[in-house]
């Protein structure tokens, strides 16, 4: 009996859809070409495509497309240039990754907030560059400098260095978050429920039926002897509380009154 | 001259703090001991620790210590586990990883709200797990419902299989900005200037400083012939905004300033 499901998920008509034609990532100088498989994968999961390599090491490589699994077409669709300013020429805006730095500050993002410029600027039709630096050593100040914003992922204390693929990975994540909070309040413009309601199969029940709930389970508490209303010790508070707490739906409701019924059936035996 | 710095930064000397003691990340019968190291460095990297693996197929294995780099620490550490049960015997908030499916709906959340779910049961000092299902198969139905809430990553529609590492990856990174985002609030509660500031060397201008700029900047355009105030085609208006988005620091300031008074000395000459 679906009733109020709340459609937020897969159009399986589009699947190729292109969310992002307008962005880019940009790897450069990357050592392992397994990272350039990761980046790429990383990339097509989140809606991204277009992947430019600057000067790889190793590519195009086996282990590159091994890695992509079923994102070999960003792989082997990715431009490889010469030089960075080759890979920005056309761009609008360019955020670089970066360790937090003090010896040169930039105006630095958090993740969520690169999501959210990468976002308005590819709704703006801005070309827009994401760029990562190498394995070991990031991005070159010189390159750093080309950049209008620094990006930098947060760790813990322990371990700061993460992984090319994983920092893609975690980045790309924030840019489809910011199309996904977008078409959610589009969406919540248009109708009563936004689409990050939980689906759910049964209707929720009503106020009304939990108050008549809460009445027939206090009167069966009552009547089974369990709930002393001369020494209530916040029983049926503290029932309320874990019973609103779960949100019942109609079907549960049904379940947990007939159980009462039962009960009651049971003491007037 | 570093003036309103706000320190947001790591703390050299506690490299070592453990973040989450609580959290435990559970793969089940992972297939790639590759996969486990990934996740062991996604963890670390985002200051979770403990990881528990119920019946790896290859384990311990080199794979799993190469791809962890610097957290073989956290692989080597890890806790083996012949059943999910076993997994997650103390455990008073488990959280499953979950492709949507309409079939069994179930309290979904998104990694977001994963996160602060997460955080939360921390600071309560309850027993966490997430739970992470097989590469190619995820979690079977009856591990699922083991789980008080699914966790669902969304991604593109083109391409909806996240590599395992990378959804370790996706959801320890929202366990973390949870944690950043109640320290960051603590610190705006304890002083004027939130730790989501962008860190700078200078300070910034005063609006009264840049009120006598713009007047420089407009007299100087005058004097050099460039501005017509008969025709002033939004030419003002258009410099205003540029540098008020740029939010300029006193040095800069004083530099354009600099600039500008050179310009006059040279029209007046």
């Amino acid at each position: 009996m679906p009733a109020d499901l709340s459609e937020s998920g897969a159009d399986p008509a589009a699947p190729d859809e292109i969310l992002f034609p307008n962005v880019r990532i940009v790897l450069v100088e990357t050592t392992h070409p397994g990272n350039i498989g990761a980046a790429a994968r990383a990339m097509k999961n989140m809606g991204l495509t277009r992947l430019v390599l600057v000067n790889p090491r190793l590519f195009p490589h086996e282990k590159a497309v091994w890695r992509s699994a079923s994102a070999a077409d960003v792989v082997h669709g990715a431009e490889v240039v010469e030089s960075l300013d080759q890979a920005l020429e056309d761009c609008q805006l360019v955020i670089g990754t970066s360790a937090r730095d003090r010896r040169i500050p930039w105006p630095m993002l958090e993740p969520r907030a690169c999501g959210e410029q990468v976002f308005r600027a590819q709704q703006a039709r801005n070309q827009v560059a994401v760029v990562f630096g190498r394995e070991a050593h990031g991005l070159k100040n010189e390159e750093l400098q080309k950049c209008h914003f620094h990006v930098n992922i947060p760790t813990g204390r322990a371990y700061s260095s993460l992984n090319l693929g994983m920092a893609v990975q975690v980045l790309s994540y924030e840019i489809l978050q910011a199309h996904l909070a977008a078409e959610a309040q589009h969406l919540g413009d248009k109708a009563a429920g936004s689409a990050a309601d939980q689906p759910w199969d049964i209707d929720f029940a009503t106020a009304e039926a939990n108050e008549h709930f809460f009445t027939h389970l206090e009167t069966t508490l009552l009547e089974v002897g369990f709930h002393d209303p001369e020494n209530p010790r916040q029983l049926l508070t503290r029932l309320r509380r874990m019973f609103n707490r779960i949100r019942m739906d109609k079907m549960e409701l049904n379940i947990m009154r007939g159980f009462l019924t039962a009960i009651n059936r049971l003491a007037k035996k």
